[in-house]
């Protein structure tokens, strides 16, 4: 455990820690609008300077900028990465704040404000760990490095190239991620993993300007091809069709079914609280549990044609949209199975459907046995005084496999936030309580996997 | 052929018709905005009864009035009916106006303004060739019924109602459309009936609320269920697959055949206007033109789900609409095709998606062998001196069937306006030199089939 002068600095400063989330989340820095983000950035430089960090901040032209820090140790040889950003989403909508969103307050116990949580909050309890570390004993137990980015809230477009060009910089033998949550039952929840994602549009144009609908019966239909189409792409089951889709997918270890078996769900809860009568499939809620973690999606996230105001209008489309989002999991490879359902839709005679790229990124998961994914565990238990949550995967996505395949290293998804804390919503808050469990927890990680 | 004192009257009195369609289109009546339609009704009475007709104003509250008139004649004991609407399309956008849309002008021998073509231009050609009999002869050759409502682009919405409720009103033994046209070759058209419709939208919704696209693994997707049964409706050969959809339907008469294989179709032409590679499971032209007059359709007019707007949103949407118009040939009844698309949805196992009725109509078709079709063919090649091109049905859908089948009596769509007459459209306008034989055809017509 870490030592009693750690934690007495921890809690006599919390205060200061607060004042400091505080501060970083009265920077305005709204990626999507492209809004105080240089600002911010300055001064998320000044905050790890003054930690005590070596500080360096990467650039390219027309992009947030990568705030990268470092501070060594002669403890352990082995380096320790916090990734987190110092973006925030658009505090919109303003009428339902009961606090200005970009001036924070205090409130029963909480931070309230934009980015609190989501991701400020997390990232000054990085910095304040590695500084309780430094102001106790000297030094962090292991190398610490620091990446915080300024574009994760509009999809981290750049980081890969960050990171690409710089791959000595970010080199470190485990990855702390950015977020991380008690459960609605104060259980801390270790997440080892984020599902992969192609994101795509396919547009189908069948002619040249819309015509009236009594033509439908000599002049092709955009819309009804794209029906035909999308009707091919999986089945009853839910199954993507592409032959080859799941070549890739592993079935779960002995140890992550243990893993999954003991994670909790509340199947008839989350049933309840999307109003559904039935798991997709009308699978049971152990098998619902399992797809969150390990099936493949292939969703309809959007689709548009024609005429969709009130009334009738009588109106053959000329074309079609339809965006999807088609999760992988761990061993799915984006960029294969984009040229595997380009050659499908092409082979069913659909070629004259375009498919638009908007995004791709591969699974990440980090085995439960990893010794870095033990050491959070066992942490979890020790600071918390309560066995944590093991999610072998969260069910959405995000860029980690950037740092987890260039670097062939471990990640856990581990902080300081609650599961009620309306991040991206109106009154995003932090808890002070688990701002202080948060940087123990975290710290006694980094320890034990150090020793 | 109609009189030389009538053709005359005609002649010289042109100018007086265009300044009555002038000062009916200069009074506004957009059904669409209920602007001016009260005060369009008071001035159609006034015409009809300046022409000497008896009138009688329909009247329902909130509802556009119905001008009833009636000419007597010795001569015959039969009667036509002249269906009209006296109500417009909104004259949107007008910066593309050249004349100001309610301030009609003549230019070049058209009238420009709105509704001088739709419908008021054949309005008033109804009353003037009643006039001219009146004036020349003292009385036309058959009893004359005018039946003008002021809801028509709106959808005659209460047509059927107005008439249901007067119904002895109304009998007559043949009808006269409101609008009809010559070719770009100047060859007058006969059409002779009206395809029907059912206009519906289908509503399936999985979800009290959007739900994050990662839980698509384990929550049921509207967008996916409503593709599936879309698919189960129609076959790759455009067959509506709803079992006895197409009892009713009849395979053309020989004598149908023939006026199909008559008429011209640009098939070539057609493609080009629209910018489409090929006709719908890649038909011929003659198959495509058949396909116009006679195939029952089945479209998607409109389909909307998640999130339609630039880049990638993650969203599993909770709901997805499409709006669908079927349009029918002679002989089917949608009604009943109604009650057995929900019976087929229903078990195909699809009951929780909602039909959403908009309008149902029938199609009309009267027989090119009936006295009152051959009179109008008969009629057009004495007036325009060159055979009419007939058309068994309009690819388009009308309320005429409310007559046709109340009262089981033929009609033909023949009128005044000009194939490039814009209706609907800016500088909407109307031929003077159509005006003038337009009358004519149809008084020859009425004539005809008096005798």
């Amino acid at each position: 455990m870490v030592d009693a002068k750690y934690q007495e600095y921890v809690k006599s400063n919390l205060n200061s820690f607060a004042k400091q989330i505080i501060a970083l989340a009265s920077q305005r820095s709204v990626s999507a609008r492209k809004e105080g983000v240089e600002e911010c950035a300055v001064l998320v430089e000044k905050m790890l300077s003054e930690i005590g960090a070596t500080t360096k901040v990467l650039k390219q032209e027309g992009v947030a900028p990568l705030v990268y820090g470092e501070v060594k140790s002669t403890k352990s040889k082995k380096t320790v990465l916090f990734y987190n950003h110092y973006d925030v989403q658009p505090e919109e909508p303003l009428e339902l704040w009961k606090s200005p969103p970009f001036k924070p307050e205090i409130r029963d116990g909480r931070i309230y404000g934009r980015g609190v949580s989501d991701d400020k909050g997390e990232l000054v309890s990085r910095l304040k760990l590695v500084e309780s570390y430094l102001k106790t004993s000297g030094e962090p137990p292991c190398n610490i490095k620091f990446c915080f980015e300024g574009e994760e809230e509009t999809g981290s477009v750049h980081l890969e190239e960050y990171i690409s060009k710089n791959s000595e910089l970010f080199k470190a033998d485990a990855v702390v991620w950015e977020f991380g949550t008690v459960d609605l039952q104060d259980r801390p929840k270790v997440i080892l993993g984020v599902k992969g994602m192609i994101y795509l549009e396919f547009v189908l144009s069948s002619l040249s300007q819309d015509a009236h609908s009594s033509y439908a019966a000599a002049l092709p239909s955009a819309p009804w091809r794209l029906v035909r189409m999308l009707n091919l792409l999986k089945d009853e089951n839910e199954r993507v069709l592409v032959p080859g889709w799941y070549d890739g997918v592993e079935t779960l270890s002995e140890d992550e079914v243990g893993v999954l078996q003991k994670m909790p769900f509340e199947g008839e809860e989350f049933k309840k609280t999307y109003g559904a009568k039935e798991f997709v499939g009308k699978m049971t809620a152990d098998v619902a549990k399992k797809a969150l973690v390990q099936r493949p999606t292939g969703n309809i996230a959007g689709i548009w044609a024609g005429y969709t105001g009130p009334g009738s209008k009588t109106v053959l489309p000329k074309e079609i949209h339809a965006k999807m989002d088609f999760r992988l999991v761990p061993n799915q490879d984006p960029a294969d199975l984009w040229k595997k359902m380009r050659k499908y839709i092409d082979d069913k005679g659909f070629s004259d459907v375009e498919m638009q790229l908007e995004s791709m990124e591969p699974a990440a998961r980090t085995s439960y046995k990893d010794p870095f994914a033990q050491a959070a565990i066992r942490a979890a238990s020790k600071v918390y005084g309560k066995e944590p949550v093991v999610e072998l995967s969260s069910p959405g996505t995000g860029p980690l496999y950037i740092f987890t395949r260039t670097y062939g290293m471990p990640s856990v998804d581990i902080g300081v936030s609650a599961e009620d804390s309306a991040i991206h919503a109106p009154n995003e808050n932090l808890r002070l309580d688990l701002l202080h469990k948060g940087i123990l927890w975290i710290a006694e990680t980094v320890e034990q996997f150090a020793n």
